[in-house]
């Protein structure tokens, strides 16, 4: 079941290969990007362009799905934008049967290697509203959260991504080595200082690739194994209550990130942690380290700075909750974000042993 | 035993309590930093000052140690060095011993807390060049690797977390965001934009914060479960093979991180994977995050750009090479390597089996 429960998390299913090695192949990127098969998603301020499917004439709820858009229709919106930026995203895993749906009557040419090509394409604020214009199925999913976790769940990994690596393009428009101006390269995965004598230039830094920001979140378990650590932040909306979590420092393993951070935000003390899952988190580009941990303290000192409160739970009142939702005194986030995941992990453990 | 192991690797020991809390306290980490019991750590270009321990005397060979400086011999340095950083670090866990050895004799203030607090201090060249010629017991350790690995055990969470956050003030002198200068913050853990009309000051950004790469370290195990595949960079000194390994990308699971290296440098696939134990490695801030993975294809294709070489190696040659170091013909990263620590985990748990 462990085997399994890796490949589930939402904003962790790989629906593309990201064939990282096309990124310096700028022959084989340009003639993708004008592919016919080529599958472009597009975003304005890191929000993606989505569609209503189903459901207009059916009984059923309309499903938000990504508008999956080919060269056609983003050609001239590409021409016409200043601002716009481009990332390769890598190619679909069931590429040949695709292609050839998508080629359908057409030769294929010679030196096709049938591989289907996704891109993610960002558009100014001024292009996003023509396109709406002339797409009126359409428009930009805003804003992200809660909305994105509504996705297709094996669209959620290519959004992460993308979402990823264009908030980064966003927020680190210059060289923080020497404050210049930085090029784009390598499909998107690279930024290069432009002044030829920043020391960036000299050697491989981090400066130059994206940045991924490693969060623990933890399941606290009492020490009489029946009681669970939740908590909730000012911001939250009310009864929420969830899983502690938080960024792990520099020069700091997992382990010890969840101690310092189960203490510091209630003054409770932890010994064994264990890995359990893992899920990248769009906002803008966490990953989101799952564990349990188990206390050796039980007495509850909250941060004030930190959080607005923190409790222990019954093992009841957390399988209550996952069962009936929010017919409950309180709730908990939904099923796609990983600290359900490990609430739920923790209930079939113990009903495991 | 995996309890003891989570506090085993090199560069995850605490020896402090990193007491963030104070970070934003500046009345209190003032009066700290002029302390008599305060413990101050030199760096020079991310190179921590060291001296030999024991060893001039007696017959055993001499120690590398971190020296441990007060607030007396670096005052002049400090008010003499324009391009000086300071990090606080944290309290020592032993507080209130150690407080109590060093003010032998003085009368307590009334007001102390008993919390010894230490601080890592950068200095220029020729500050470095003018500290040495009056410490001349005193040397500044490079190239940082493998020379880091041999100082003591418990001083390497000290040393990964000071060399991480001030290689990262080094890196990061500009404000990404608007390329305008910026001021350092929270005892070193925060950098905010000088220029009023930055976006990054607008909400919460990573931006703001020191950075931490997560990168996977995978001991590949064969389909048969007893060969592992180990590879070399040409980089390497002749003869070393290690775990594969390679940088987290964003929108990206651990496991799937796994997968994707495995089978872009050695042409490999991986089926499951599990995670075992991380290491902070300061170069500059990594955080390796390392798992065994079991590989469901057996042909190695290798990738020249990313790698020199691939081999299964049998676990014979594995034990051979782990109990008897270089007297073999190859040879693994030394024992406070993470990639050691799972090559003995395969090896343990086979046994085991
Ligand atoms: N955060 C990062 N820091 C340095 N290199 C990175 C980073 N992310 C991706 N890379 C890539 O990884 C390569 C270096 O990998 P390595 O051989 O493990 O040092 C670089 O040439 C980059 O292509
Ligand atoms: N990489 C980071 N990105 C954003 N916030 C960070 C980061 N590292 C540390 N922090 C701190 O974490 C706080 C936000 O945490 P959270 O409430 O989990 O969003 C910020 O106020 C910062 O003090």
């Amino acid at each position: 079941s462990n085997d399994v429960k890796e490949y589930e998390n939402y904003f962790g299913m790989t629906l593309l290969d990201r064939r990282s090695d096309k990124r310096t192949d700028s022959k084989w990127l340009s003639k993708k990007q004008s592919h016919p098969a080529t599958v472009y998603i597009l975003f304005s301020n890191l929000s993606p362009l989505v569609t209503l499917a189903g459901g207009r004439e059916s009984s059923q709820q309309p499903e938000v799905k990504l508008c999956r858009l080919c060269h056609k229709d983003v050609e001239q919106c590409m021409s016409q934008t200043e601002e716009c930026t481009l990332i390769f995203l890598g190619v679909d895993l069931q590429s040949d049967m695709n292609l050839a749906a998508v080629c359908n009557g057409r030769v294929q040419q010679e030196d096709e290697d049938g591989l289907v090509a996704w891109f993610a394409l960002s558009i100014d604020a001024s292009s996003a509203e023509k396109f709406k214009q002339k797409h009126e199925d359409c428009y930009f999913l805003h804003p992200p959260m809660p909305a994105l976790l509504q996705l297709p769940e094996k669209e959620s990994g290519v959004i992460a991504q993308a979402r990823s690596v264009l908030a980064w393009h966003q927020r680190y428009r210059f060289c923080p080595t020497c404050g210049g101006a930085t090029k784009i390269e390598e499909g998107g995965y690279k930024k290069t200082c432009l002044n030829k004598d920043c020391p960036s230039l000299q050697g491989v830094h981090n400066t130059s690739y994206p940045r991924v920001d490693p969060v623990v979140i933890m399941q606290v378990i009492h020490p009489d194994g029946n009681h669970c650590l939740l908590g909730r932040q000012k911001r939250f909306p009310p009864g929420m209550f969830t899983c502690l979590a938080g960024f792990v420092e520099p020069g700091e393993t997992i382990e010890n990130a969840v101690r310092r951070e189960v203490e510091e935000e209630a003054g409770v003390k932890v010994a064994h942690v264990q890995y359990v899952s893992c899920q990248p988190w769009p906002m803008p580009s966490s990953l989101m380290i799952g564990c349990l941990a188990v206390a050796v303290s039980t007495e509850i000192k909250v941060d004030k700075n930190e959080i607005e409160d923190a409790r222990w739970f019954t093992r009841e009142q957390v399988v209550e909750v996952l069962v009936k939702g929010n017919q409950c005194s309180f709730f908990v986030p939904p099923s796609r974000a990983l600290a359900h995941q490990l609430m739920k992990h923790w209930i079939g453990m113990n009903a495991n042993l």
